[in-house]
């Protein structure tokens, strides 16, 4: 059901198949999207469920549970330096890609802090990217904090983009698939200072490249994790795929 | 020599280490750059020649041909039906990726036909890319045609991302790389009409997917740019990359 319109709500908004709209949802039903009474939508939870609905009168009904899954196997972090402009753009794109959490981080190149206006801002451009590209879940996104205190929250494989290192290519580690959590991180404009690439492989960071070419503080975080993603699906898809490497 | 400014000239205007500045160049290195005589900068013809040069009076000589080489070892073309909106970042991001050719594409979706103003901007756009990401060659930007007319302008391996067919991940065609020259269409808001596919399959195209999370049109390039730039560089880097595989 493609064509269905969809509508993110809370858990606590449900109660026996009744879904208890708030004024602004009802509000962008009926008015934004022009939903009358016994039209259909989908609602999600934000946390990997989502029911197929009507709307009726003022509030919705659950009609049944919708089972399309599009979620990665696996739980996918995004530490991204602040750029001066765009994060806006980056928080929608790696939405749209799959990423499970995001951590902005103020790195010693970063220029501003951003405002608590700014993050609202962000989750809501989260969970308009989730539904536009059909996902179940919501990623999380984190206050911005600094790069080195974004090291206790993660586990699993890191990797640190580093662009002017010969560092191997990301590529390298992706194939075969880890199969763990992964965790990307991406500089501001300028890059990561020495220091920064250092206190990062104390910490565990693998330093990897996104190739020669130099790529916008914008643009990393959008390749990197181009990259996670088709090769977690690839991998999801036909385990044998990256087995026959005998890698 | 990374802190180098760069600025792109055409061959015509070096002779005997001489390079004839346009006014608008020179305004470029004297007033916006703000460059003094004797200052270095990077002079670049965008078919994979650079040289070091440095500013004298309101012209500039060579010192001498520089020889870092970021560019992939082939060609990789990007057939993008034209969005709404976002063209502009499309173009700077494939560029700054790597692509070497550009093909706008009038589809059944597609709502409106750019000016000659707007053609004009995307490869002042490339250039600009091209001399950021520092690309030793900028890429070429045809005028809109219909999508089908693209087709007898390309040769080598040709992929167009298909959201909703359940094809094969991208991926499984890039691994191991092809080594051929490499076409990849993506479509519009809405997607490729059904009659789209079904021509372009029958002129040689293979339908992939780019992950079961719905992309919008303006991402979707970049993420199968990302994808094929990736695996070229890892292919060219270590021969035995893919090879281990035996696939």
């Amino acid at each position: 059901m493609p064509q269905l319109q969809r509508l993110t709500i809370s858990a606590t908004q449900i109660e026996n198949q009744q879904i208890t709209l708030t004024p602004e949802q009802y509000h962008y039903l009926s008015r934004v999207l022009r939903l009358q009474t016994d039209d259909r939508f989908i609602a999600m939870n934000g946390q990997g469920q989502w029911w197929l609905a009507k709307l009726v009168n003022q509030q919705a009904e659950i009609i049944e549970p919708i089972t399309i899954y599009t979620e990665l196997p696996i739980s996918i972090t995004s530490i991204v330096a602040l750029p001066k402009n765009g994060f806006d753009e980056v928080v929608k794109q790696i939405t749209e890609l799959g990423v499970t959490k995001i951590i902005p981080v103020i790195s010693d190149r970063t220029l501003l802090k951003p405002s608590p206006q700014k993050i609202d801002r962000w989750r809501r451009i989260a969970i308009e990217a989730a539904e536009q590209s059909e996902r179940q879940i919501v990623p999380e996104i984190l206050e911005p904090i600094p790069f080195k205190n974004s090291f206790s929250l993660i586990n699993g494989s890191k990797y640190i983009c580093y662009a002017r290192g010969n560092s191997p290519h990301l590529l390298n580690y992706l194939i075969p698939f880890p199969n763990t959590e992964i965790t990307i991180a991406t500089g501001p404009e300028g890059g990561w200072t020495e220091r920064e690439i250092q206190e990062a492989r104390a910490a565990g960071f693998q330093t990897v490249s996104l190739g020669k070419r130099i790529l916008t503080a914008v643009l990393a975080p959008v390749v990197a994790l181009s990259l996670v993603t088709a090769t977690a699906e690839a991998a999801s898809e036909s385990p044998n795929f990256f087995k026959k490497s005998g890698l």
